[in-house]
């Protein structure tokens, strides 16, 4: 956290979700969509990722704002979006996709969700993809609305999602397949509820339309799980760079392309669909990326949180640098992830970290996700 | 301020000038197109408000970022971003320009600066305008560069401002006209200075390019200014209402029209532009539009800060809202910025503020900007 105090207006939304986890204590925020996401509870970020293993958590995640394509041109307009192949997807799959530029850069990483062959949802990191998606449509003269829907996702997560969500769902969401989606009822209401979210613990997201729906299922969730230790929660840092969940803006800007970020698997270059930035794609993909994310494990002190790239180094050569970085209580040594350029990602290469705090860690590139055995300094 | 604090990461990105207002005490900030915008240092709003008015302050705008669109068809793609008359605008112009969706919903409320025939910059307020910018310079096929260049806004803004200028940059900043701007040298390298800012008490925008620019051009404002009274400074919420600027994302959203914010003179809907949103705009323009912005003056104990709308009332029927409010020391008055309802707008009518915090206060519709006069309760 900064020592400093987040300024509040009307142009940071609050979410349905606002006043619970106030009475709930929240102690930290980020803004992300122009929406404030809860980043702490007073307890320490260690505590929360223990808790989040083996309870669950409820997360205020308004901020994933939901960019809605409607119309005859909805599927033409999601393919151009996203170099992932879109064609085989049915109504009810939930697809993690790159977005990028027409140079390849990454705009965004949403997950996109189909509710019908005219119908889709992208939701949405940190970036003004409605605006991107209208202008493109408008530019092109696409037969499609884009709106931003009044849709408030409100997740569960932890591995004890299952039987809490069960409780207010019914015993049908344990049937949710992961990245699927089905509608359940809940009091009178039709909710969307996928298997995903921004943890590698398990759990749901559940897409709430109408804001003031949210607090009311909050409220709901959260009895339901008094005796299942449920607390506030958060994307979790270490969590998340221990499973090797990226954030944009974090891991990845403009400046990056899908395979630096590992996901070659989501770019069909080759012609067959049309999508922005396939050519620059196809040239990268033939002379392979210069780096790619990979994991790094570092020694010493807690870390300070990572504000800007850390430069890490291979016998004094340049050798990357680190994005995001916590101290893992399960590894017991510092978590992070970082772009290495090609001829250091190979993990198991040591490498030597600057914090920017005068010392200099012993490091080792990881897999990700990380496994024990990577954590071998 | 928020009593929570704001979690500090790579994507929400620092300025040149962050390692200078953090060595000075920055105690709170908001985040404005994913970069922090100071916003206090340690200081009460209206002592530094006090300042503001009497002597000189530098402010880290480097949240103002800026959209260059250069190239055969930059200034066609200027002009079909914004109903304002861009034609008979000349290089070393600055122009403040709504930009609009297809309904005429607010996009942004940007300053556009011309630097040549085929160069122009929008400086932005909170949003991924140059998403939308290259979205429709791609969907269309315009034969124009989107790009965010490395230029970091820095204000000097008070009444002390040209004399804090005029010696770092020498004498011609005094014959700089309002909302124009030129180049000029500071130590070996060029400045685009413009007399303009976010508040009503003169002064400059320096626009820096090159990151590495911006902490040395600050350190020689600062010396410049020993003798000033210089302090550090930000965006002031009391002065800013009582001169009646507006904030996109408070006083404005994607749900108001330039109408309603006053900006009738902006919009050229006769026919004689291409631009975004016309004929929605010739619409409202015919019928007029339903409310519009006004001050409001109100009294009690000093104000929340505005967090959501508030509602006015009129004889206990809904009035309009107020979206920004904070305690003048000039007016010893609450003044606030609101969206008053056609049959409620004129300056003098008498409204009931509800804050939120149980009291009912009584208020009264007031000009922009606000002038002593208006504050007869």
């Amino acid at each position: 956290m900064s020592a400093a105090r987040l300024q509040v207006s009307r142009r940071q939304r609050a979410t349905p979700y606002t006043p619970r986890v106030e009475a709930l204590g929240v102690s930290g925020f980020a803004v992300v969509n122009h929406t404030i996401l809860p980043k702490g509870f007073g307890r320490s970020e260690q505590l929360d990722y223990l808790h989040l293993r083996e309870h669950v958590q409820l997360w205020d995640v308004g901020c994933e704002r939901q960019v809605e394509l409607a119309g005859a041109d909805a599927a033409r307009l999601a393919q151009w979006l996203t170099p992932r192949d879109l064609r085989d997807m049915q109504p009810g799959q939930c697809r993690y996709a790159p977005l990028v530029d027409e140079q390849g850069g990454m705009l965004n990483d949403p997950v996109i969700l189909k509710l019908a062959d005219n119908r889709f949802r992208l939701s949405i990191a940190d970036a003004d993809i409605g605006l991107w998606a209208q202008g493109l449509a408008l530019g092109r003269g696409l037969d499609v609305t884009v709106d931003e829907p009044d849709v408030w996702p409100l997740a569960v997560q932890g591995p004890k999602s299952d039987d809490l969500a069960a409780r207010v769902f019914g015993d049908a969401v344990r049937d949710i397949g992961f990245f699927r989606f089905t509608w359940l009822e809940y009091a009178g209401h039709e909710y969307l509820v996928a298997r995903s979210g921004f943890s590698r613990q398990g759990g749901f997201e559940v897409y709430v339309e109408g804001f003031e729906r949210g607090a009311p299922l909050w409220d709901a969730l959260w009895e339901a799980g008094s005796d299942l230790d449920i607390a506030p929660g958060y994307p979790n840092l270490i969590e998340r760079i221990e499973g090797g969940l990226l954030s944009y803006g974090n891991e990845m800007t403009r400046a990056n392309n899908p395979f630096e970020c590992n996901l070659d698997k989501f770019c069909r270059v080759d012609g067959a669909i049309d999508c922005i930035g396939r050519d620059a794609l196809a040239e990268i993909a033939r002379s392979g990326p210069a780096r790619r994310i990979r994991g790094v494990i570092f020694d010493g002190e807690p870390s300070p949180p990572c504000r800007h790239p850390w430069p890490l180094a291979v016998a004094g050569v340049a050798a990357g640098a680190i994005t995001s970085a916590a101290f893992s209580p399960r590894f017991e040594r510092n978590v992070a992830l970082g772009m290495l350029e090609r001829d250091f990602w190979e993990p198991g290469t040591r490498v030597s970290v600057d914090c920017g705090d005068g010392s200099e860690r012993r490091g080792i590139v990881s897999h990700l996700p990380m496994e024990e055995a990577d954590a071998g300094l």
